[in-house]
């Protein structure tokens, strides 16, 4: 056997270190680290944020001088370039540990196994694969960026059993409980921006920012750990004003305009605001593709999306969504309440979206789906949106 | 304490027992015993079929004369009456038990007491109460048609993850997977009816009967004991031909049509058929409310409902849904897609139908959710439905 059961203990240990990270490393990945020697621990580590020290920094710092002739377990390829800290397989090498165990190789260009060849290259023994799963499953977002070139997105949606999200009067506050709710905010938390469209603040009065996820998180954060997303609003026709609550507070707001139109003046804005023209599709739409790009080269990581049933619809339509969160609430609203996403019309079941549901878990008395897409694209055209009428 | 562990222990048994009854006693409770004297159990019994012996007589038969002087669990009031058999309580006291623990009283007006007092006249000492909201669980139909003297409601649905029943061309087949369609023939196979309507009938040429019960069953059934439910179909305007393949094969059918229209004969019909004109509403819809009393008259104990929207809204607004059985398959199926239940225009959420979710789980990619109503009757018109256009 290629791995101990000593060894997927201390990787698994080092797994749920990384996971204390997932509220503020943006955009760098969750990593955890430990340094053991004879079964025991002697040094524990994860990243906390970007611009501080790696996990093995703080699990060698631990453990000192003894860290020598130790084994280091760590959930990501060390790094192997100078960025804001030095290279960790170097000071690994310098620790003089004998032995190092990965859970996965580094898909970042700038790591990718020279991380692995700078250990072995020392006389190191290294393995990698332990619980690489499980590792992955702690930086989608940064995973995707590095290998897809694109974020990771997660299209959030909120409706009553009979699939509805608002009444036809448009009320549909507050469709979903307090333990729904606070989920949001965990996701929105962990993301690195979230979407909407000028619609849905126009109809809502959103503010897409992160609040109580001190309360409701497992692992307490402080207010000033809290990291707020950028906000990434569709705005076709330009129809914010810098009024909204939107710009009273939180992240900064990337806003998306059709490229026929001129940059506005947005003087209430208290937060900063970037204005990006887009390409539009033939049909007059902003271009989801290039919305993705363009958050690609802003380093975002991962996008949680919070918008009605046009957007919603036309993402699922490119397949442009990587995972499915479905709030329901125990509830029905009736055949004139309003649909959860526009697809258009099927001639067959085939047609439609299918999804692979991952899990499912009561909040309160409300019920949370997770879900991945079984589905290639199912447009035809370019992947385009319009904000809902 | 009033029941010990050991007490706790051969109810939750006797109650194992009585499920095994569930496919095949109806219009008769599930019932369970065990006889058990110095820690062992000397006899184990249940009721397997109307006509044929009760728990408490397999139990005494298995024990025999060691039943002297044992304690006997059942999980209802012995019966106190001369019915196809003898009665049980009588039974116990011939036998020459010592302690009788019972689960719950049985509301059955020929029972309700007498069967406990018949024991504490002899001498035995009788305890009741232990596990009774589990003995409840076992006869929610023949405990509604007791206490409510109406049938217990399931209303079986069946959606995509964005509450659409069918395609807007009509095609639904198949819109959940196999997992789920064996659970459906689980459901009616313990109901005492099935529900439907003749749009339903006529779309989807349902037949409505018990299929493939032994092969999805924890309790395997042999084709002979497989009881096949009185199918209700509302047909206001008799547009049934009895050539139907319902009319087929299965059990009875019994036709409800308006009051104004004639009984037709259906000369095809190879099953027994009653046709039954039913009162109208103001609307002109059969009178739902009706049909349930008609039922009960039939001492039918439970109805499994399997309908469109119209019935399905119908139903919900007045109250009359006791359990909801929703079947959600991971599709989405757009917004022109079919709904869930019609139920008309509501201007706040609250106005809309709540449920209380019991359990949720997978069936293959599906997912089953059980709920209760927290609602009372939405509509202030009669009771009344019509069949879907």
């Amino acid at each position: 056997m290629r791995f101990s059961d000593d060894d997927i203990a201390f990787m698994a240990e080092a797994i749920a270190l990384a996971a204390k990270g997932r509220f503020t490393t943006d955009p760098n990945p969750n990593v955890g680290a430990l340094v053991v020697k004879n079964q025991q621990v002697l040094g524990r580590g994860y990243h906390h944020q970007a611009g501080q020290g790696h996990a093995e920094v703080y699990a060698l710092a631990e453990a000192g001088a003894a860290a020598k002739g130790a084994t280091c377990y760590v959930t990501l390829e060390p790094c192997a370039h100078y960025g804001r800290t030095p290279p960790c397989a170097e000071a690994l090498v310098k620790a003089g540990v004998s032995r190092v165990v990965i859970a996965m190789l580094d898909p970042n260009p700038l790591v990718a196994g020279k991380g692995v060849a700078i250990l072995q290259a020392a006389g190191i023994d290294v393995q990698s694969g332990l619980l690489a799963a499980e590792a992955r499953a702690l930086n989608p977002g940064f995973l995707s960026r590095m290998e897809r070139k694109r974020p990771y997105v997660w299209l959030k949606m909120a409706a009553s059993l009979d699939g509805r999200t608002a009444l036809a009067n448009g009320v549909s506050q507050w469709l979903t409980g307090i333990g729904a709710r606070q989920d949001v905010q965990l996701f929105r938390a962990q993301s690195s921006a979230i979407l909407s469209t000028a619609s849905t603040l126009l109809t809502d009065s959103a503010r897409l920012t992160v609040r109580q996820v001190s309360a409701c998180s497992i692992t307490p954060l402080t207010d000033n750990q809290i990291r707020q997303p950028l906000r990434v609003i569709l705005d076709r026709q330009q129809r914010l004003t810098g009024s909204e609550p939107l710009f009273a507070e939180g992240g900064p707001v990337l806003l998306c305009y059709a490229a026929e139109q001129t940059p506005k003046h947005l003087a209430q804005a208290k937060v900063p605001v970037e204005q990006l023209a887009m390409t539009t599709t033939a049909f007059g739409h902003l271009c989801l593709t290039s919305v993705l790009a363009a958050l690609h080269e802003r380093q975002v990581n991962s996008v949680w999306t919070e918008a009605g049933s046009t957007l919603a619809g036309q993402l699922i339509a490119h397949g442009l969504v990587d995972e499915l969160v479905l709030y329901q609430a125990p509830r029905f609203l009736g055949e004139l309440a309003q649909p959860l996403a526009k697809l258009g019309d099927f001639q067959d079941l085939q047609q439609g979206p299918q999804w692979l549901i991952q899990d499912v878990v009561m909040l309160g008395s409300d019920i949370r789906i997770r879900a991945l897409p079984v589905f290639p694209s199912l447009a035809t055209s370019d992947a385009s949106t319009e904000e809902a009428h």
